[in-house]
């Protein structure tokens, strides 16, 4: 069905970009946020900005295409990048070494490909952000996203509102000092302290590390989230790291809870959702009676928390565009929430 | 000379109140911040609520006679309690054993006393406040406040405004948990892992259980500013209580700047503000190459922060209140910064 034309400032659509290390994501929304429709590409081995920004013209053409939404009826994008991002000026600063960008000018690109309104931010932020809106921290002023893949980073929200710091680099906490980590802090660029030990890669690299043939029936090559399964299917070994990698986190959350006195944490990112990492954590901070002041969940939304957080930022900046109908679709964007879980 | 009758709404004056654990000092300020007359009490052994007031009065009553200032001229009181404060209901909430508070309502008693708009806060968040306004941050969106006396606390400014916490306990970074400290998390209302390591009480407790005849010329009876002094004077024993204490306040410090991306901290507080603890932190801070984006400075205001605080918080209820004419007095509050450093 042909959306009618004439309605097009009511039947808008916006885009969410998810860019990832390896895949980028894309979804296409309606203006309440409901997703109608989705796109993803590999992007591994893929390191210009202009090669990312033609796949997601591609995918969002076929996207418009395939739903018969006219090109008009594209009201913004949003995208998320997997480094520090100055918000306010669109440009992303600095992602790791898989895509390698410097100075990015994301906002423009996306801008001038579609023109169209657009906007970035960091991906854990929009994770959080995604939360906020339709997941796990509905509701709730203050909190913390913590995203564990292959690294560790936070996203934060205080009063309602991301919280992103005077360098665009709030939350990222995968260097921080902790009980039995190193108190002399890596390099920038080499693996944190915490990261060394919580993230996906530094459990990986551990766990080659310590592997011997009479300490565990696991092959040498495992992912953290197959120690983790290894964990709860009674590998001493692959417990040993489970429960380092679980102290260290409680530690991180107790620490960070001390400086923002903030009640919630959700455990997000493809190492994170483990449910045998929430949990062990979850005991570690069982020491402190704190329960009642400090609340770890897990995420909601999972793998889709950065593309929610996408379309969230995509509506956010089509209705604070002069050139779409503001009033109404802003009370249908927070109307929402209740629809979206 | 008796100031005008007929200009009070122009020359008002607020009274500034810093309750300590020990001593409680007031200061009166003209509308333009400037301190005109200083009072101050012992408060040792007073635990009651009512009594504080009492003091608070007589000290007012004093200061407004000596200064010939009419009653009718006060336009608003600041207060700073040491403990948990909320700010929006005025109630102290819990302060250390010294002065045993639990939700005292310190704005009402205040208001009811004096018949003028009260204010209360934290006395560490009134310091960050008064460093912020005319002090060691001025000009700075985002900083942290150190306060290290007895204990330890920080006061967090987050795009220049206080940033309290869901619970006001943003900042209780006694308890963080850094490398060499245990990780087990002290129970509530003993001192923390780090406090009893960088806090005054701390450092004091430690250099009793540390002394011995044969390894040290100082007595065994010090303070912990004692304890520096003979750092710098060259005592072994000294020096490793100096040392092992600035080690953990850069590793906190550090974690902090992680999560918060904040790129200056202000040191304050009586064991804070010694020039040999800021001196070794710096040290062990350069370990990290970080000297750009992360600065360690010493308050400005010294033991006056917290009364600046109080003072500019006085302003700014008196300025919110209808009963005195706002925008003459907010245009001089602002540009006073430059006359108080």
């Amino acid at each position: 069905m042909q959306p009618d034309r004439s309605a097009t400032s009511h039947a808008g659509y916006v885009i969410g970009v998810d860019i990832g290390g390896t895949n980028l994501r894309l979804a296409l929304a309606d203006m309440s946020g409901a997703i109608l429709d989705r796109w993803s590409s590999s992007i591994a081995g893929i390191r210009s900005a202009d090669a990312v920004i033609d796949l997601i013209r591609n995918g969002t053409e076929r996207l418009l295409q395939q739903n018969l939404v006219p090109r008009s009826a594209l009201q913004a994008i949003g995208a998320g990048a997997p480094g520090i991002t100055d918000v306010d000026k669109g440009v992303v600063i600095a992602t790791s070494y898989l895509l390698g960008w410097r100075d990015v000018p994301l906002q423009d690109l996306l801008e001038a490909a579609f023109d169209v309104p657009a906007a970035v931010d960091n991906d854990v932020n929009l994770a959080a952000l995604g939360e906020s809106w339709a997941g796990a921290a509905k509701g709730t002023r203050d909190f913390v996203f913590l995203a564990i893949g292959t690294g560790i980073g936070a996203g934060i929200v205080l009063n309602g509102q991301l919280f992103r710091g005077m360098g665009w680099a709030a939350g990222e906490i995968g260097y921080m000092l902790v009980p039995g980590a190193s108190d002399e802090p890596a390099e920038r660029g080499k693996p944190g302290a915490l990261e060394s030990v919580i993230g996906g890669e530094g459990i990986k690299t551990q766990w080659q590390h310590l592997w011997r043939k009479e300490s565990t029936t696991l092959p040498r090559e495992l992912t953290a989230t197959e120690v983790f399964d290894g964990a709860l299917a009674g590998d001493a070994l692959a417990q040993t790291l489970l429960h380092q990698a679980a102290r260290m986190l409680a530690d991180a959350i107790y620490n960070m809870s001390l400086v923002l006195n903030c009640p919630l944490f959700v455990l997000g990112g493809g190492v994170g959702m483990h449910t045998a990492l929430g949990d062990a954590t979850r005991h570690h901070m069982e020491r402190w009676n704190l329960r009642a002041q400090l609340q770890l969940t897990r995420s909601v939304l999972g793998p889709d928390a950065q593309l929610m957080g996408a379309i969230r930022l995509a509506l956010d900046t089509a209705t604070s565009a002069p050139i779409v109908t503001v009033s109404s679709q802003r009370t249908k964007n927070h109307s929402v929430d209740g629809q979206l879980t």
